[in-house]
């Protein structure tokens, strides 16, 4: 199969091209990027130096590129794939996008957390949200896939099982993030200046993060009923990792063991979600454990005496939380194994 | 007026040692370690190399100590206070205790937390809570102040003034904790080899941290009922910093100035808090900011439409979250400016 | 072929079974740990939860394995190989040692730098250094091979082309090596407890370091004369990664390109080896951008008005450095393209 | 004594303005930035919020500076410094230039490292290399001093008891260079990109770096004939710190203690360097152990066998780099005590 990866520069299209280099159903064709077209591939990716030999970034010409490919990976800012959506699926191109412009169901989320109306609400309807472990059935056979946001795939993780659990004692639910500095993206800036970022603990959109919009999306139609999320997403000296804790009052009595039931039962069999149990090590997600895999690391405590249940959900924000869960999703959609070219286990240490 | 750091080769000793050397009013005259006795100084602290010519470490001996010091900071594991607090006061000593061994005012707390029964009840209720900006009148010619730990004494910064507002839905807060890693102390351990601690974002103790006693102790004082805290620690890769995220449920339509209100009348005017409005450069706390001083900056999130308000702190771990709040008591108690010794302004970049 | 992985509880360990998982043409059977015996492989190595899920450790038993595996990689600390090998070799299994234990030629050198008597001489006669880009045709066919340490991987690729260029103004060489923190192993220890580790830059071993016995001898081999290397290295805060800078004076008049020339001579067409151009970006090796890989990226810098050349060699040294090379070495000696389960490109940002 | 602060936006101009307001001698009555002017100082340097309430930036104006201040810290790029100091120096204002405008004795050495005619070639002859281990006596009333780049003020330190020794095998030291990030100012760039910095080690400007011009007229001013230096310098992920090992092929039978000889006779009795003998704890320096001081740690590693010597220079590079030893040298020009506003002792850990 034909694929090409548009927006190829960045942080995303350098992982996405690093992944798809050992998918053994996918060639990559085409790798487009305004700035560097004409460029060898290792020109930006240092690291995929002595791989992708023929493939040079080329300017995105969609007619071109509509003819080279049979699926397309957008690795575009939010925004930018809005318009190119459309006519990409038009000429039959399966489009699996990694910005949030085909996420949310409902239009009217655009007008209030990305400040515009949404042009395409029909295609918002046709759009499957790409976590395979909650649209497995829809994901057969999808043409337009919206890959979730790396802090959004954590926090639904962290909080799925505990909204299912049927044991809070309010449907709200606060959840705290820790994320690395990639997740930022490749372009510099103060706040990602080394001397700035290293050693920082610093929250940001602390009054309101856009991807609340998207957990609470998910967890509603998961319990059948308006559910709350706030997230706090706060920026700390790693560079790859996410960490979601969710934080939220539980009934009294609710022991561990009930809590941890709904996890067991929400991802017992998943071949990319690991449940950590608090009694076997390390007992606790950790994202240092996932580097460079597929995988979602899920953890709880609960302080029953306090009455408080934490979910913890552990990624990689650039495989888990883009690339990788992307092309989990596309080989869904595609017919083919649902681990295909994302087999490989976690580095560590790195 | 002479005093000596018990406990003087871990962090806390070092960073004790490191303040004392600029204050004016005293002298170090005597520095123990069981260890380390005969070594000097700088044996141990490499960075102290230079001062303290004269000063080695000798082993502890109270009756050679009390003679030799007015004053005693003990910066001891928790449970090594206990029995030695009451010889050093009987003698009159000024004690400045770093461990928890006298925080909490009940002492079934100890029961619950510590697991043990508290042998001086007593000393307890004599004992001071050395935060000064919600206890200085009292450690005014304290004989017993009780350091707060540094998990603690952030998430009070940060959730007091919310606790106060009235505003919150219910008497209760989440704090979620990020704490670098010079908090668990000098001691090499798996958890903190650099490979493993690296990049980690780790939760410890998160099915109840024995520091949500003092904080819940603090607070329910603070607003006059009782107060329920919950904390959750994570472990991240800075070596100093910790920063306190206390989020909680407010009344529907409190606005940011309502809640930040409350901020401003407990912490104006306060010589080492450093309040940080929403719309000032950074905007939020972070403990990148205060590395080095006693500081601690706190700041505030409002999700009005959701209905979530979030008090940060930001504080130096082993400066306001240990030595320096303890020379800054200690400074009330003995009738110094209270921030003599303390004046160095943050370093930065580091 | 069924493998067995000995001392596989340490870094290293943990790094062979990481590649081996995906090694196609091999199945580990065994994987020892004294310390770890009975514990599954997850227990040790968080990252590797879902892969290994039968195998468990055990206590090395040398007739059980040399039953059970064709080839045994040997991750043991310097001096506990040395008996074994031996033991293994007799047997018929095919030894690939991670130790220093047969990788100098010259007994004697055993005596100077290691300060014991190697009992086989013999042994060292027969086994090949596993740097397969020098001793490629003698590992063909080899049953026991001394696989390199990573600071000689480094130093030996980084300065090999300079001693081998004719152009150096005298045959020595200065090898300044900066490595990561995984270098030490997994063991805790004050020099790498995260806060005195993050964010060194310390020498150690400064007074001659035993790797440069290696060097010495792989240079002065090539070369076919005695040749002297310095080696420096300095601890700096990576995880991963090594990077050798070998400075030597040249014979005043070479330029760039003429150096350069030596160069591609010694490493065209080596698959895992990236001349990394001046003029090209990034311009020279870091070992960010070989994270997880078995590529050496080598370099050149020549200050011609000066006189004075430096190569540059930047390895992952838990993979070129230990269990990639390994694997490398074990592929030729065992018949397999040399490649086979080292494809997978490097991680980036990590 | 009124001082100003011309380019105080970035690191060196914020470590200048922490430092100098400790110091009981002067006070800062202007801070000037083109970018920042009529902001508040914490608008640019969080940390020191709380200081300098009074004052603003300013944009630069000669000649309203010279009636406000008695001397000014010049803070500014390289060449733009070089028209300013005339000015300055005309109107009577004691020049502390943290530039290289002045730093060379040779004006060809301008055409040759920086590509311009040097103007004011005067000015050359009467500015002092501000490095007052070095030139003390003629710091005395100097009106002009030009401080020594990070770089090459460890280089110095580490290289010239080698050079003075008499033991060297030739006139010629090769000095390699580590430093943080914090070396590259506060300006974002990609090299300098949290998550491309973070554990990388990368050589820059490794073709001959132009501070060796520096280290080369001092070491041959020292020795008194003509000495070579070669400055490779490497990014590492540490923020501050700078560590220089300087490499040199010495006489065969030098043993340390011939060399360390040299290195108590140059630095005996300094009140900022602390010479590391190898046998006393940490037995060699680390940037880590002078963080936020002015200290200059220097020891010695002899591979006698090897015929090799390496001379350890470890400086905090914001503060013995650059703003600190401006403060010093400033001291000693104006008559102050040399340690004024200089005595913190180092932050550790951090």
């Amino acid at each position: 199969m034909r694929v090409g990866v548009v927006g190829a520069s960045g942080y995303t299209g350098g992982e996405l091209l690093r992944i798809l280099a050992q998918h053994p159903e996918v060639e990559v064709v085409a790798a487009t990027s305004r700035e560097y077209a004409g460029r060898p591939i290792h020109h930006v990716h240092f690291n995929l130096r002595g791989h992708y030999r023929g493939l040079r970034f080329e300017k995105l010409d969609v007619s071109r590129l509509s003819e080279k490919v049979d699926a397309a990976f957008l690795a575009l800012p939010h925004g930018v794939s809005l318009h190119l959506v459309p006519q990409l699926l038009e000429v039959g191109v399966l489009v699996v996008d990694l910005s949030a412009d085909y996420r949310l169901k409902n239009p009217e989320s655009y007008s209030k957390w990305y400040g515009y109306e949404h042009p395409y609400p029909d295609l918002l309807e046709k759009s499957v949200y790409g976590l395979p472990e909650l649209h497995r059935e829809e994901l057969r056979g999808a043409r337009l896939i919206a890959v979730p946001g790396c802090n959004a795939t954590a926090a639904i993780f962290a909080s799925a099982p505990l909204a299912a659990s049927g044991l809070l004692a309010e449907p709200r639910i606060l959840v705290d993030v820790k994320a690395g500095s990639s997740e930022h993206g490749s372009k510099p800036a103060r706040g990602s200046h080394h001397p700035e970022r290293e050693g920082a603990i610093r929250p940001y959109s602390p009054g309101g993060h856009r991807h609340q919009a998207e957990v609470e999306q998910e967890l509603s139609r998961l319990v059948g009923r308006e559910f709350r999320v706030s997230l706090v997403p706060h920026a700390v000296s790693s560079v790859r990792g996410v960490l979601a804790s969710a934080h939220a009052w539980i009934d009294g009595e609710a022991s561990f063991a009930e809590v941890w039931r709904s996890f067991v039962s929400l991802y017992r069999g998943e071949r990319f979600v690991r449940l950590i149990h608090s009694t076997t090590p390390p007992g606790i997600p950790d994202p240092k454990y996932v580097a460079g895999s597929n995988y979602v690391d899920v953890g709880l405590a609960v302080d029953q005496a306090l009455g408080r249940a934490t979910g913890f959900a552990a990624i990689d924000n650039l495989v888990r939380g883009a690339a990788g869960q992307a092309v989990q999703a596309f080989n869904i959609a595609a017919g083919f194994p649902e681990d295909t070219g994302l087999g490989i286990p976690p580095l560590h240490p790195v």
